[in-house]
């Protein structure tokens, strides 16, 4: 084998693939970035048999080939080059040569035969989305997934496509995130769950602009993003997904208007007074007009009140702060309306385009 | 005590002295920041017995008095804060009030009493340098000390000033770092060792201005650093410091004039290939007009050829590629001049006007 491109060119390739690199694995193949030059264009593939990444780069085959090099090793280099020309060459014993500018390295590969290539899956019509709504579900909803090892279910993210809506739902137990998105053309129902891994990675390499679309492919067992150059294919999350209908009542007793900026600030000062692991409650007291906020931990205590618009009932309600800040951290908006019931039930945060919903359970507290 | 400041100017104060405070320490009192406000200045002051730092900060003393703070947590606080007019109150028990708009805090403080206050050390004619020239000197030397429990001295750098001269010296047994000044005035003799973790500290908190000096006080025992509203005093470290003179012979059989980013760049893409832990030499095998770098080890080899001007004899010689990098990365100079002798003697690098001077000791390798 034998390809020259450009080192720019080379380290956007490595950078993109390199997310399907496992950390840890048996199997040495599985930690090298594959380099195909065995048809007429150069692609870089991993694989870390969940989640596989295929890009394509520009660049100049001389004589055909395929090579395995270490990911680590192989990314490490290119990096480092000069801004300038690279050319790789394989020669005997899968040894490969890489020089750019007066630079030579010689390294080890393998034999690219052995890789794991990405499993040929056929395509039906796809679910069209732009890169920069999928980037900003993924952001908007990734964090309410859990690490759970009894619940597999609930390391992934429900997609629901029902006509020309998108639904994309996480939740851990305490709280509930929900996305709903308009695509622009109707599609076949689709309700599947993608690890969050995969939604992970794929969410630092798509480019995130508001012209180009993703398109995705949804099979029984796989999900495939394609983008640009690249395609992802992951597998899918086996089971049914949780039944969360009957929880989203929109009944409430208390709904709050309330600046987004003033209450983030304000709980992630409190969180001062909090080490993680003690499960200090952040308690509000909402009251016409106003909202008190106050933490006592065993460092200390703080209280602090923000202006609002309240309609209903007054209320005295604690939750654990880290779920306010990472729902507030995600929102855009500038001024948010929480909706509440009661003390022991979950509150809403939610806009009125019905874009987003943050369900949040609360926790108890001596309201001494 | 009632003390009223800005938060930019409790931010700035605080970052300054949490500098002093230990990481880890049996002394709780040593774990906090004290606020002095017992006379006309706010002053806060921090120590770990071995560098203590005290800066006054701006405010308005409205209640003389003084408290000691959990640095951690008060420094946490402080910086969350919005940005507006801090009050800092204390109440029975050493419980400190520090309120800001309408965030309240409350937590418990320690007698400051009890606190470590710096040693007053009388103060001769001070040796005057600007701040830039002082952090200049530290980053060019500080990164070949060493953590050598069996030396001491290691651990330091020999400030040594004679007549309007300073020189400043590390060494960790397999290099040497020099850097002379040139005083605006002269000042007596001194040849004191001051510890690293001293100037580390120093470095990071001087703001480096070319206008703004330091004024350096030398006592038997301690070193004290003045600039801006700031104070640190630091102990010295015992002993006599290591006998250098003979090792800077200035007679040299090879003489290369080479560019610096050329030459760091190629030995840092050298690295790659070399884990840390295992020693590879980065082998240089000088001969007219060309420098050729060449290194090997288990994942691979690499090499690489610099245009260079020479004088002398061809040499090829194995140098740690790692005292090379250090060096090479905090000369500021584009071109640079490598005196050689043979492949088992120190090589030079050194500027002509002698302001800086690093010696490196060459490695063993197989000229298979």
């Amino acid at each position: 084998m034998k390809i020259t491109c450009s080192q720019a060119e080379l380290v956007k390739g490595v950078n993109i693939v390199t997310k399907a690199v496992p950390t840890r694995t048996t199997m040495p193949i599985l930690q090298c970035i594959l380099i195909d030059a065995s048809a007429n264009q150069i692609k870089l593939m991993a694989n870390d048999m969940e989640i596989g990444i295929e890009t394509i780069i520009d660049g100049r085959i001389e004589e055909r080939g395929i090579i395995a090099l270490d990911a680590s090793i192989f990314s490490n280099i290119v990096k480092k080059l000069p801004d300038s020309q690279v050319v790789i060459t394989t020669g005997e014993s899968f040894q490969a040569n890489i020089s750019c500018e007066k630079a030579n390295f010689n390294i080890n590969g393998m034999d690219g035969e052995n890789f794991a290539y990405l499993p040929v899956i056929p395509r039906n019509e796809p679910v069209v989305i732009s890169e920069f709504t999928l980037k900003e579900v993924i952001r908007q909803t990734i964090f309410s997934i859990a690490d759970n090892e009894n619940n597999k279910l609930m390391a992934g993210e429900l997609f629901e496509i029902h006509g020309s809506r998108m639904r994309v739902v996480s939740l851990d137990g305490h709280r509930i995130s929900i996305r709903n998105i308009e695509l622009k053309s109707e599609c076949p129902d689709y309700k599947v769950v993608v690890p969050g891994k995969t939604l992970n990675e794929i969410s630092k390499i798509i480019p995130g602009s508001y012209e180009e679309n993703v398109m995705i492919y949804i099979t029984e067992n796989h999900i495939i993003f394609e983008f640009g150059q690249t395609t992802v294919v992951s597998r899918l999350i086996d089971g049914e997904y949780f039944k969360i209908e009957q929880m989203l009542s929109s009944d409430y007793e208390t709904k709050i208007r309330i600046s987004k900026r003033e209450l983030l600030e304000c709980i992630d000062r409190a969180t001062l007074l909090v080490n993680p692991g003690d499960k200090k409650p952040i308690i509000m007291n909402v009251t016409d007009g106003n909202m008190e906020l106050n933490i006592q931990s065993f460092i200390g205590s703080m209280n602090e009140n923000i202006a609002i618009d309240k309609e209903g009932r007054d209320i005295l309600i604690g939750f654990n702060p880290k779920f306010f800040i990472d729902a507030l951290r995600n929102i855009d908006d500038e001024e948010i309306t929480i909706y509440m019931v009661n003390p022991k039930a979950p509150c809403f945060i939610k806009d009125d385009d019905n874009k987003f919903l943050y369900l949040i359970l609360p926790v108890n507290f001596n309201a001494a």
